[in-house]
């Protein structure tokens, strides 16, 4: 995950690698090509036409597919195809597509004031001059502007993005394309889904971003890929760039330990425990089955994930490799950065000690929906009262007002007295068995000490407690964004407790993270030198913004006797379809498959057509929609899933089992020339139906 | 499957195929080598040693390592290593080994009073015929005999086989050796099962078969086969014989519509109601939860292979390809063949108009517990009120009776009263909706034709009935195998028109089976004919005869992007452990692989140890414990499974999925040399430990 300033510095490694193109070229995220790849929702999309024709996964589209659904005319299902531009729908009005117009280094403007300082000071010295900086950037409007901390504090940059809110809806497969084998594909290799969408995007005429309005006009990027005629093969260059979410692997060995051997073992253990007590409170209670199925889905989707990651941990043997690695690096580590290191090694020792009670404290947040509800009161509350925004928390200021009304809305169909309480039941016992060094006072003044007392509270808040029906809940919400003080509830009375709770863990973990702001780059330091003499390269760990990553087209051994190949067939969605969601394939689609007319998108080595290939290029969350290029800089495949043994590369790239799955664009190409045909779009992009 | 009175007439393909022995020398059963494969327990084993060694699965031998094992002694869990001939241990008393050692053609003494008659009398005949050449045959005593019918109807074989009645515990690996995986692996490939245990046979020192006593002396086999030193590759040569029990290859076209179109999917649908049922009766009862698990568990697995079956025969297109294969058979069929396959044409579609209905009737007895006792008491007053055993039903004759009174003893740990009515419910409601043609005046009076009947029905005999006290079944028990009346109860009285009913549609089945064993030679006849303008030879369908296929070593790819390699490895194992039932490795196994002492016994291209390898030998159930041969006729596997799409490989064997699954003796030896060590039994086997 390079981030494309390093590449002219890996151009060998490229060339070597299959690269075509010049290494130089990459390093301008606001220069083509890289300038095609945007943000997209919560992922990555990319021109591809100079009128705004822009290609992202149907996941990372699915709202405003969904926004525009109907009973009368199911767009999800049917799927949809634009009749010309006037045609063309309107997204949901929060989706955003951000194209970086700015990439800028301000390390030296973000870290002066808080050089000679320590722990919180540290902290909030950051903190003041990363706000300073995108409010001085913002101003203007029109773009949207934000720090980027690269190599953990080590190095700052100021993003500048220019924010599109006309995006349009052009045209989406059905979902039995889109989303073919849903959640019991997900994570699963090999797999046959047209994953992809397109939107264009809109801005006035002036060429500025603005809102939805038949006036706009398409919006002409800085750059756009070129769909290639042909498709890879096994051993072929292929290149992605994306925005991925975050990733870990320069953590410490400490940290891997405390990853693999507590945080991990606990989110299994108190997932199962959540599980458990939804299940046994719904077990008699159809209601309550129904209100929490999507959390119990959530629940169990998080626990299968945490213990993959675990498994894949152990699989890898990361935590001995690192340990290693980490042991080697620090021998040749002397002076002050040896020091760093040491004092950092002690701040994540009480990172670690905290770590098991602050995943408690963050579930009983998350996991709750009455209680949530009150905690986000209590908690706007406190920020409004403060004079400005800038000084509110993030979350809590002017802008977040619709999103916290949007929850305390939507609890209704949520709630349940007797599960939810179950729930608690569950987090806080185990909260109850901490240590003393880890317990929080005002914590133990809600919920005391004991299962008697515990069960006590929960009892009397929850029979007192009014903020079950909306209207009670809105009246606080109106007295909470004045800063006003609550009409008196009981669960109000208990958030107030929790939120002071919340607020003194809060404080000792920015102090923690002053600190390792200020020692993080001295192991950082420590590893670009070890890796110098290793000859290798560092890149930062992922934090959303655009990155490259390079590596070929390549199958997939996952276990004794088991071997995938890495490109997908059409063969595979009639062996797949049950005719029953989510392996419903379409009619039209099973028709076109039997009559075989695959003449010009098809792969000559296995005489039909490819569905989807496997690269094992690196990826995480934020990387679906990712462009896919061949060596030539064209677009051959778009990203949009990984295999189940990738779970744990956040923390560990293990090229035995990392792969990332793409939909490959003679597919895409395929669908819209002979099943739900698009003839224009086709030409637009430059790859005409023959 | 090939007869191997059959074998010299392919000898041709064999050689093709890489086979360097003599074809003729596996001609004659009764003489080596294939002398040396016996039926053992519900499968295969063959003999090793000249001193009565036997090898056969794990699973065939469970029931013998069940029985020696205590509290105390956990010899599942532990495994078993006798400490010399005198340490090894008898086998649960109704454990038998069969040695074929008669096999003679008696199609003419079983059908000379059956030509000329029809239907019901010509299945009389040849019962009766039957019957008198067992008796016969059995003058004398230590031979069981029996009659099997080739190629329905066509030919009959009286089989003469040694009964040996002691048979002793020699060697048995740990649980989570021999049934790696379980349930979970079960069908599955790539597997990881060392799923093979060592017996031995003894006979009086007479040489004759007897019970267990000490006096006894080892059996000395008429032959038995050597363990080779090396293993095979893909591709190579492998043969294996065994036991199989039935196939439907040869059925008709229109008997493969019924399976594919009505049988499969009403069985699917049956048990899916009846799954439903017993769920819901013990969704708010724990105790019923216990009583019914197995019969759960059972009904799932059921279930599953039906629609696996179902699966498989559609995948593979069966019905198109047979019904295209047969009507161009009988394109060049005529004269009085013709006609005798138009007559037996109209016969299967009486069987099929009654197969459903049939299917029901017998769920009735199999599903039930306390309604099933009632059958048998009824059923066994029947039978045993006629004056001798010959006239008596199969199952209901003098030596049944210790089953049936096991069968009414353990009632008590099964049943439920409202999870057996549950059932019935479904089944009876089933039956009433049938058409009136298909109906038993017998059953209607039982039942009722509503909903209302049946409920009422269910309730008075339920109610009222006694036979759920063990000490009332059996009271019934001594009257009823006398052929004295029963004492009244309402579920006897319900029994006995249920009873009647069945005998009815026995009768008219028998009368159905009469006319298609008069009828179906005509068919095989015909396909004889077909099949030899072909250039092909036909076996008859598998009935738990002695059978033999050859094939080859072969790889699996049995969907899209999706291959699998034909052996496994140890790394395999490790990849599976858990430390959780079914996949809980024994620690001295992990041990041995972390060491990595495979030195000959491992796979040089593999660079490790072996552990299961796949052919496409034609296999089905009964097959269990089947040697697996080599070019030279040594033993080099042992057959324990198959994959999940070879399930419907009884009525049709499709080369693109169908293989079978074996223990790689490397493993086998490997594990006795430095796992779990045995150095005599190696020694003796002549494969001596290093």
């Amino acid at each position: 995950m390079w981030m494309p300033t390093q590449l002219p510095d890996i151009a060998k490694p490229m060339r070597e690698a299959g690269f075509r193109g010049r290494a130089e070229a990459l390093a301008d995220v606001t220069a083509p090509p890289l300038s095609a790849v945007v943000k997209v929702g919560g992922g990555t999309g990319a021109f591809v036409s100079p009128d705004g024709l822009l290609l992202t996964n149907h996941h990372v589209a699915y709202g405003v597919i969904q926004y525009n659904s109907s009973a009368e005319r199911n767009i999800i299902d049917g799927g949809f195809i634009a009749d010309g531009r006037g045609d063309e729908r309107p997204s949901n009005p929060d989706f955003r597509v951000l194209v970086t117009v700015g990439f800028d280094k301000v390390t030296d403007e973000v870290l002066s004031d808080a050089r000679g300082k320590t722990g919180r000071a540290y902290f909030d010295a950051v903190d003041a001059a990363s706000k300073r900086i995108v409010a001085e950037c913002e101003q203007g409007g029109d773009v949207r502007c934000s720090v980027a901390n690269m190599y953990y504090g080590t190095d700052f940059y100021r993003i500048r993005q220019l924010e599109l809110r006309d995006v349009r809806l052009v045209y989406a497969p059905p979902r039995a394309i889109g989303n073919y084998g849903d959640e019991i594909d997900n994570f699963m290799w090999p797999r046959h889904t047209g994953d992809f969408t397109l939107l264009r995007a809109y801005v006035g005429r002036d060429g500025k971003p603005a809102d939805y309005s038949t006036d706009n006009v398409p919006y002409a990027p800085p750059a756009h890929l070129q769909v290639a005629r042909s498709g890879l093969h096994a051993g072929d260059y292929a290149m992605l760039a994306g925005y991925p979410g975050t990733t870990f692997r320069h953590r410490t060995a400490a940290e891997f330990d405390a990853q693999v051997n507590r945080v991990l073992p606990q989110r299994v253990a108190v997932f199962d425990a959540l599980i458990d007590a939804v299940e046994s409170a719904g077990a008699d209670d159809a209601d309550i089955r129904t209100r929490y199925a999507s959390q119990l889905q959530s629940l169990k989707n998080n626990r299968k994930r945490a213990a993959g990651e675990l498994e894949g941990l152990l699989r890898s043997d990361a935590l001995r490799l690192r340990g290693e690695d980490e042991a080697a690096m620090l021998a040749a580590t002397t002076g002050e950065d040896a020091a760093g290191i040491a004092e950092l090694r002690a701040i994540l020792g009480q990172a670690d000690a905290a770590a098991v009670r602050d995943q408690l404290l963050t579930l009983v947040a998350s996991q709750t929906q009455l209680l949530r509800s009150a905690l986000l009161l209590e908690r706007l509350r406190i920020e409004s009262a403060k004079p400005d925004d800038a000084l509110r928390e993030t979350g809590y200021q002017r802008r977040d007002h619709a999103l916290i009304e949007g929850v305390l809305r939507q609890v209704q169909r949520r709630y349940a007295p007797a599960a939810e309480q179950a729930l608690l039941q569950v987090l806080v016992s185990r909260y109850q068995q901490l240590p003393d060094a880890q317990r929080l006072p005002a914590f133990d003044a809600a919920f005391g000490r004991t299962p008697d007392s515990l069960a006590k509270a929960l009892q009397t808040v929850y029979s007192g407690t009014r903020l079950g029906t909306e209207a009670e809940r809105l009246s606080r919400f109106a007295q909470a964004r004045e800063g006003q003080p609550l009409a008196s509830d009981p669960l109000l009375a208990l958030a107030a407790q929790i939120v002071a709770a919340q607020l003194d863990a809060e404080d000792a973990r920015k102090t923690r993270e002053g600190e390792q702001l200020r020692l993080r780059p001295a192991y950082m330091r420590a590893l670009f030198a070890w890796r110098a003499q290793q000859g290798r390269a560092v890149y930062p760990d992922a934090n959303g913004t655009l990155r490259v990553s390079y590596g070929k087209v390549e199958a997939l051994a996952p276990r004794d006797a088991v071997a995938y190949a890495p490109v997908t067939t059409v063969a595979g969605i009639v062996e797949k379809h049950t005719g029953q969601v989510p392996f419903d394939a379409p009619q039209p689609l099973l028709d076109a498959i039997a009559r075989g007319d695959f003449a010009g998108t098809d792969e000559a080595s296995l005489k039909t057509q490819p569905v989807n290939f496997l690269t094992n290029l690196d990826t995480t969350g934020g990387n679906s929609g990712s462009p896919v290029l061949n060596a030539r800089g064209e677009l051959v495949g778009l990203n949009f899933d990984s295999n189940w043994e990738s779970v744990s590369a956040s923390w560990w790239f293990d090229p035995r089992y990392k792969r990332a799955i793409h939909v490959d664009m003679r597919y895409m190409r395929w669908l819209m020339d002979k099943v739900y045909p698009a003839p224009a779009l086709l030409e637009e992009m430059g790859v005409p139906a023959r």
